[in-house]
Protein backbone atom coordinates (compact mmCIF):
# COMPACT_ATOMS: atom_id res chain seq x y z
CA UNK A 1 0.00 0.00 0.00
CA UNK A 2 1.60 3.53 -1.22
CA UNK A 3 2.10 5.87 1.87
CA UNK A 4 1.98 9.54 1.42
CA UNK A 5 3.32 11.84 4.64
CA UNK A 6 2.72 14.99 3.39
CA UNK A 7 4.94 17.93 4.95
CA UNK A 8 3.16 20.66 6.95
CA UNK A 9 5.92 23.15 7.20
CA UNK A 10 9.41 23.51 8.90
CA UNK A 11 9.94 19.77 9.64
CA UNK A 12 6.29 18.67 10.37
CA UNK A 13 4.15 16.15 8.70
CA UNK A 14 0.94 15.27 8.62
CA UNK A 15 -0.15 12.29 11.65
CA UNK A 16 3.94 12.13 12.45
CA UNK A 17 4.40 12.65 15.90
CA UNK A 18 7.25 14.58 17.61
CA UNK A 19 9.24 12.06 19.75
CA UNK A 20 12.22 12.18 21.78
CA UNK A 21 15.53 12.08 20.87
CA UNK A 22 16.83 8.59 22.43
CA UNK A 23 15.29 5.90 23.04
CA UNK A 24 18.36 2.95 22.85
CA UNK A 25 21.99 2.93 23.09
CA UNK A 26 24.47 6.12 24.58
CA UNK A 27 26.42 8.62 23.79
CA UNK A 28 27.65 11.67 24.81
CA UNK A 29 25.32 14.68 25.87
CA UNK A 30 22.51 16.15 23.59
CA UNK A 31 20.32 19.04 23.05
CA UNK A 32 17.59 20.98 22.08
CA UNK A 33 17.11 17.85 19.12
CA UNK A 34 13.59 15.53 18.80
CA UNK A 35 13.02 12.97 16.58
CA UNK A 36 9.97 12.07 14.11
CA UNK A 37 10.10 8.52 12.70
CA UNK A 38 8.45 8.87 9.26
CA UNK A 39 8.78 5.10 7.71
CA UNK A 40 9.70 1.97 9.37
CA UNK A 41 8.97 -1.58 9.28
CA UNK A 42 5.37 -1.49 10.91
CA UNK A 43 4.50 1.29 8.42
CA UNK A 44 5.71 0.30 5.19
CA UNK A 45 7.23 -2.67 5.34
CA UNK A 46 10.57 -1.81 4.38
CA UNK A 47 14.19 -3.40 6.46
CA UNK A 48 15.10 0.47 6.99
CA UNK A 49 13.48 3.46 8.91
CA UNK A 50 13.59 6.79 7.68
CA UNK A 51 13.67 9.60 10.83
CA UNK A 52 13.49 12.87 10.70
CA UNK A 53 15.61 15.25 13.46
CA UNK A 54 15.45 18.37 13.93
CA UNK A 55 17.96 20.24 15.93
CA UNK A 56 17.15 24.16 17.43
CA UNK A 57 19.64 26.85 17.19
CA UNK A 58 22.57 26.35 19.54
CA UNK A 59 21.13 22.63 19.99
CA UNK A 60 23.65 19.34 19.30
CA UNK A 61 22.92 15.41 18.71
CA UNK A 62 25.53 13.15 20.70
CA UNK A 63 28.94 12.52 19.67
CA UNK A 64 28.42 8.72 18.82
CA UNK A 65 29.84 5.75 17.28
CA UNK A 66 28.31 2.41 15.95
CA UNK A 67 28.98 -0.31 13.69
CA UNK A 68 25.99 0.76 11.45
CA UNK A 69 25.47 3.28 8.38
CA UNK A 70 24.10 6.70 8.94
CA UNK A 71 22.91 7.80 5.66
CA UNK A 72 21.94 11.50 5.96
CA UNK A 73 19.96 14.46 4.19
CA UNK A 74 19.83 17.75 4.96
CA UNK A 75 16.03 18.89 4.86
CA UNK A 76 16.16 22.50 6.25
CA UNK A 77 19.17 25.12 8.27
CA UNK A 78 22.44 25.17 8.81
CA UNK A 79 25.00 23.53 10.68
CA UNK A 80 28.57 21.57 11.28
CA UNK A 81 28.17 18.08 10.74
CA UNK A 82 31.38 15.93 12.94
CA UNK A 83 32.23 12.93 10.61
CA UNK A 84 34.84 10.57 11.40
CA UNK A 85 38.39 12.77 11.85
CA UNK A 86 36.68 15.62 9.75
CA UNK A 87 33.90 19.15 10.20
CA UNK A 88 32.35 19.98 7.83
CA UNK A 89 29.71 22.54 7.49
CA UNK A 90 26.31 21.82 6.24
CA UNK A 91 23.51 22.91 4.80
CA UNK A 92 19.87 21.69 2.97
CA UNK A 93 20.23 18.93 0.64
CA UNK A 94 23.47 18.24 1.51
CA UNK A 95 24.15 14.56 1.60
CA UNK A 96 26.30 12.55 4.75
CA UNK A 97 27.26 8.72 4.74
CA UNK A 98 28.58 7.72 8.21
CA UNK A 99 30.58 4.35 7.60
CA UNK A 100 31.06 1.57 10.26
CA UNK A 101 32.91 2.77 13.99
CA UNK A 102 32.70 6.51 12.55
CA UNK A 103 32.41 8.86 14.78
CA UNK A 104 29.79 11.47 14.13
CA UNK A 105 28.07 14.60 15.57
CA UNK A 106 25.48 17.27 13.80
CA UNK A 107 25.65 21.00 15.55
CA UNK A 108 22.82 23.33 13.99
CA UNK A 109 24.26 26.79 13.92
CA UNK A 110 23.59 29.63 16.43
CA UNK A 111 21.51 31.04 14.27
CA UNK A 112 19.41 28.76 13.13
CA UNK A 113 17.95 25.35 13.23
CA UNK A 114 19.44 22.07 11.38
CA UNK A 115 16.32 19.52 10.27
CA UNK A 116 17.47 16.33 8.60
CA UNK A 117 16.63 13.18 7.74
CA UNK A 118 18.38 9.73 8.67
CA UNK A 119 18.19 6.26 6.75
CA UNK A 120 19.57 3.27 9.23
CA UNK A 121 18.60 -0.22 8.55
CA UNK A 122 16.02 -1.61 11.15
CA UNK A 123 18.50 -4.77 13.00
CA UNK A 124 21.33 -2.01 14.43
CA UNK A 125 23.45 -2.28 16.72
CA UNK A 126 22.86 0.37 19.32
CA UNK A 127 25.13 3.95 19.58
CA UNK A 128 28.09 4.04 21.78
CA UNK A 129 30.20 7.27 23.32
CA UNK A 130 33.22 7.01 22.58
CA UNK A 131 35.30 6.28 25.14
CA UNK A 132 38.28 8.24 26.95
CA UNK A 133 41.00 7.21 24.45
CA UNK A 134 39.08 7.94 21.09
CA UNK A 135 37.75 11.22 22.71
CA UNK A 136 41.50 12.15 23.47
CA UNK A 137 42.24 11.61 19.74
CA UNK A 138 39.23 13.31 18.28
CA UNK A 139 40.05 16.60 20.64
CA UNK A 140 43.64 16.60 19.03
CA UNK A 141 42.49 17.26 15.61
CA UNK A 142 42.09 20.61 15.60
CA UNK A 143 39.66 21.50 13.31
CA UNK A 144 36.97 18.78 15.47
CA UNK A 145 37.96 20.65 18.58
CA UNK A 146 36.93 23.77 17.96
CA UNK A 147 33.50 22.31 17.25
CA UNK A 148 32.54 19.22 19.51
CA UNK A 149 30.19 19.23 22.20
CA UNK A 150 30.20 16.30 24.88
CA UNK B 1 35.34 6.50 5.17
CA UNK B 2 32.34 8.73 5.48
CA UNK B 3 31.16 11.07 2.44
CA UNK B 4 30.08 14.91 2.10
CA UNK B 5 28.05 15.60 -0.86
CA UNK B 6 27.77 19.16 -1.06
CA UNK B 7 24.53 20.46 -2.31
CA UNK B 8 25.40 23.45 -4.80
CA UNK B 9 22.04 25.21 -6.16
CA UNK B 10 19.45 23.79 -7.50
CA UNK B 11 19.49 20.10 -7.32
CA UNK B 12 23.22 19.77 -8.09
CA UNK B 13 26.17 18.49 -6.08
CA UNK B 14 29.98 18.69 -6.39
CA UNK B 15 31.47 15.82 -8.42
CA UNK B 16 27.83 14.20 -9.52
CA UNK B 17 27.10 13.98 -12.87
CA UNK B 18 23.85 14.42 -14.61
CA UNK B 19 22.87 11.02 -16.16
CA UNK B 20 20.56 9.96 -18.34
CA UNK B 21 17.07 8.96 -16.71
CA UNK B 22 16.87 4.74 -17.49
CA UNK B 23 19.48 2.72 -18.21
CA UNK B 24 17.24 -0.42 -17.27
CA UNK B 25 13.42 -1.78 -17.28
CA UNK B 26 11.02 -0.52 -19.32
CA UNK B 27 8.12 1.80 -18.65
CA UNK B 28 5.71 4.05 -20.59
CA UNK B 29 7.06 7.25 -21.64
CA UNK B 30 9.03 9.94 -20.40
CA UNK B 31 10.32 13.60 -20.90
CA UNK B 32 12.23 16.16 -19.31
CA UNK B 33 14.03 14.21 -16.86
CA UNK B 34 17.31 13.81 -15.49
CA UNK B 35 19.14 11.26 -12.51
CA UNK B 36 22.13 12.04 -10.28
CA UNK B 37 23.80 9.17 -8.70
CA UNK B 38 24.27 10.13 -5.11
CA UNK B 39 25.14 7.15 -3.25
CA UNK B 40 25.34 3.39 -3.96
CA UNK B 41 27.42 0.10 -2.94
CA UNK B 42 30.54 1.16 -5.06
CA UNK B 43 30.85 4.64 -3.52
CA UNK B 44 29.71 4.12 0.38
CA UNK B 45 28.99 0.48 0.42
CA UNK B 46 25.71 0.32 1.46
CA UNK B 47 22.74 -2.05 0.35
CA UNK B 48 20.86 0.29 -1.40
CA UNK B 49 21.03 3.01 -3.84
CA UNK B 50 20.16 6.61 -3.38
CA UNK B 51 19.11 9.22 -6.29
CA UNK B 52 17.92 12.16 -7.22
CA UNK B 53 15.43 13.09 -10.08
CA UNK B 54 14.86 16.06 -11.32
CA UNK B 55 11.44 16.81 -13.72
CA UNK B 56 11.52 19.94 -16.17
CA UNK B 57 8.29 22.06 -15.65
CA UNK B 58 5.78 20.08 -17.64
CA UNK B 59 7.46 16.90 -18.11
CA UNK B 60 7.49 13.41 -16.53
CA UNK B 61 8.94 9.93 -15.29
CA UNK B 62 7.30 6.76 -17.04
CA UNK B 63 4.37 5.34 -15.49
CA UNK B 64 6.22 1.98 -14.71
CA UNK B 65 5.51 -1.40 -12.12
CA UNK B 66 8.36 -3.34 -10.24
CA UNK B 67 8.25 -5.88 -7.29
CA UNK B 68 11.11 -3.47 -5.44
CA UNK B 69 9.88 -0.58 -3.52
CA UNK B 70 10.43 3.15 -3.74
CA UNK B 71 10.87 5.53 -1.14
CA UNK B 72 10.67 9.00 -2.23
CA UNK B 73 11.30 12.14 -0.69
CA UNK B 74 10.88 15.65 -2.74
CA UNK B 75 13.66 18.00 -2.74
CA UNK B 76 11.97 20.92 -4.44
CA UNK B 77 9.30 22.08 -6.93
CA UNK B 78 5.85 21.27 -7.46
CA UNK B 79 4.08 18.20 -9.27
CA UNK B 80 1.45 14.98 -8.54
CA UNK B 81 2.24 11.77 -8.02
CA UNK B 82 0.47 8.73 -8.88
CA UNK B 83 0.67 6.16 -6.08
CA UNK B 84 -1.07 2.70 -7.05
CA UNK B 85 -4.68 4.46 -7.47
CA UNK B 86 -4.25 7.59 -6.06
CA UNK B 87 -2.60 10.91 -7.61
CA UNK B 88 -1.63 13.17 -5.10
CA UNK B 89 -0.26 16.88 -5.04
CA UNK B 90 3.02 16.66 -3.65
CA UNK B 91 5.87 19.34 -2.60
CA UNK B 92 9.31 19.67 -1.13
CA UNK B 93 9.61 17.48 2.15
CA UNK B 94 6.47 15.37 0.97
CA UNK B 95 7.73 11.59 2.07
CA UNK B 96 6.15 8.94 -0.61
CA UNK B 97 6.62 4.98 -0.46
CA UNK B 98 5.67 2.80 -2.76
CA UNK B 99 5.10 -0.72 -2.37
CA UNK B 100 5.84 -3.81 -4.41
CA UNK B 101 3.57 -3.97 -7.54
CA UNK B 102 2.08 -0.69 -7.36
CA UNK B 103 1.97 1.09 -10.62
CA UNK B 104 3.57 4.79 -10.09
CA UNK B 105 4.86 7.96 -12.29
CA UNK B 106 5.71 11.55 -11.14
CA UNK B 107 4.65 14.88 -12.78
CA UNK B 108 6.19 18.07 -12.96
CA UNK B 109 3.48 20.92 -12.50
CA UNK B 110 3.25 23.31 -15.68
CA UNK B 111 4.93 25.95 -14.13
CA UNK B 112 7.79 24.44 -11.64
CA UNK B 113 10.15 21.47 -11.72
CA UNK B 114 9.86 18.80 -9.95
CA UNK B 115 13.45 17.29 -7.87
CA UNK B 116 13.29 14.67 -5.66
CA UNK B 117 15.43 11.93 -3.81
CA UNK B 118 14.21 8.17 -4.40
CA UNK B 119 15.52 5.29 -2.65
CA UNK B 120 16.08 1.53 -3.69
CA UNK B 121 17.72 -1.55 -2.86
CA UNK B 122 20.88 -2.39 -4.95
CA UNK B 123 19.70 -5.97 -5.92
CA UNK B 124 16.22 -4.91 -7.53
CA UNK B 125 14.07 -6.12 -10.94
CA UNK B 126 13.84 -4.39 -13.77
CA UNK B 127 10.79 -2.23 -13.88
CA UNK B 128 8.10 -2.70 -16.87
CA UNK B 129 5.25 -0.92 -18.50
CA UNK B 130 1.80 -1.61 -17.35
CA UNK B 131 -0.11 -3.94 -19.51
CA UNK B 132 -2.92 -3.04 -21.65
CA UNK B 133 -5.50 -4.01 -19.17
CA UNK B 134 -3.44 -2.83 -16.06
CA UNK B 135 -3.89 0.86 -17.91
CA UNK B 136 -7.23 0.55 -18.56
CA UNK B 137 -7.89 -0.56 -15.32
CA UNK B 138 -5.85 2.96 -13.97
CA UNK B 139 -7.85 4.99 -16.71
CA UNK B 140 -11.02 4.09 -15.24
CA UNK B 141 -10.07 5.73 -12.07
CA UNK B 142 -11.04 9.37 -12.28
CA UNK B 143 -8.24 11.05 -10.38
CA UNK B 144 -6.20 9.26 -12.48
CA UNK B 145 -7.18 9.17 -15.99
CA UNK B 146 -7.08 13.77 -15.22
CA UNK B 147 -3.10 13.31 -14.52
CA UNK B 148 -1.50 10.32 -16.34
CA UNK B 149 0.88 10.72 -19.18
CA UNK B 150 1.73 7.35 -21.35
Amino acid sequence: MALHLRHLADGQWEQIETKVYKTEGAGTGFKDIVRRQLLGPETSGTSFELRYFEIAAGGYSSLEIHAHTHTVIIARGRGTAILGDRAVLVGANDVCHIGPGEAHQFLADREAALGFYCLVHKDRDRPRAPTDEELERLRGIPELARVLRV
